[in-house]
């Protein structure tokens, strides 16, 4: 399963107030009207599968579902990064330097054996989503509480799209 | 000062290999040739601007400088979305739901009146930035350590880019 994320571009300054003072908090937003597409991957996708969809959509984060396509997890980019790193230069960073070129291949060929469950941060397992009449300032506490960089949000025990911090603060700050 | 980020917009699946196996770690790529430009704040800025660059180039995060302009910290996204939200709604989130919209309105001006650093999460303060010249490999190790959406890239104690983990997934996977 997979969406193709739609992002709004938006110009450099565009929407914002002149001064900080004067942005309000529209807590009565929902998360359904924040939603965007974006794709998804489940916990036995392969872990490298997910890698390459974070890289080629430059997201953030990925969401996880279970077979019955309810969300459960958040795999975050950062944390994907670590898995193409060898765990002795994870400890010790200063070895990298030293690493030799094949050596760098095999660390991503072990991604690649390895399924998204396998990578996934325990904090941000069983994460819980949003429903889709949750207000922002719902959504905005859970995201701040787990530090995830983006939320599900879910209708009828569907997914319907997914919240980004980013986007949280674009609604938050531009009302 | 503020550098307008220039993304890469790929499409679904493009430059992808096959199968996974075929991906490998280029780990002679350098941190210069990665870096982009990305909006920079101080730690002396308006946390209410950070937020609003964050929201408006819907960035995973942004490097603080200290006043010389060199990098020290960086602020995540999902960090400052803490900072919209009441304390007694991070600890307990299901009060958000009877939050009255003026208590939302006096939390985002809360924001306004805050410094960068007052917002700045501990353990992404002092984060070490990535030398032009370090490998991919280097520039990985210290972002999976510190689980940082991004790392900045000095050379000649100036701030020459950004690197987000999507990016670094973009070229480790793609070469």
């Amino acid at each position: 399963m997979c969406h193709v994320p739609q992002r709004a571009h938006r110009g450099a300054t565009a929407g914002s107030p002149p001064n900080g003072r004067s942005a309000v908090l529209s807590s009565t937003m929902r998360a359904a009207q924040l939603a965007e597409d974006f794709p998804v991957v489940t916990a036995y996708s392969d872990a490298l599968a997910a890698a390459r969809l974070l890289a080629e959509h430059r997201l953030p984060g990925i969401v996880v579902t279970d077979e019955s396509g309810k969300p459960f997890a958040v795999l975050p980019a950062s944390q994907v990064v670590r898995f193409i790193v060898p765990k002795y230069v994870q400890e010790d960073p200063s070895l990298a330097g030293v690493l030799s070129e094949s050596m760098a291949d095999r660390a991503a060929d072990k991604l690649g054996g390895k399924k998204v469950r396998d990578v996934l941060p325990d904090h941000l397992a069983n994460v819980p989503w949003a429903h889709a009449d949750d207000t922002i300032i719902e959504v905005a506490a859970v995201m701040a509480r787990l530090r995830s960089p983006l939320i599900a949000v879910v209708k009828d025990n569907k997914l319907v799209g997914v919240i980004t911090a980013s986007r949280l603060l674009d609604a938050a700050l531009n009302t």
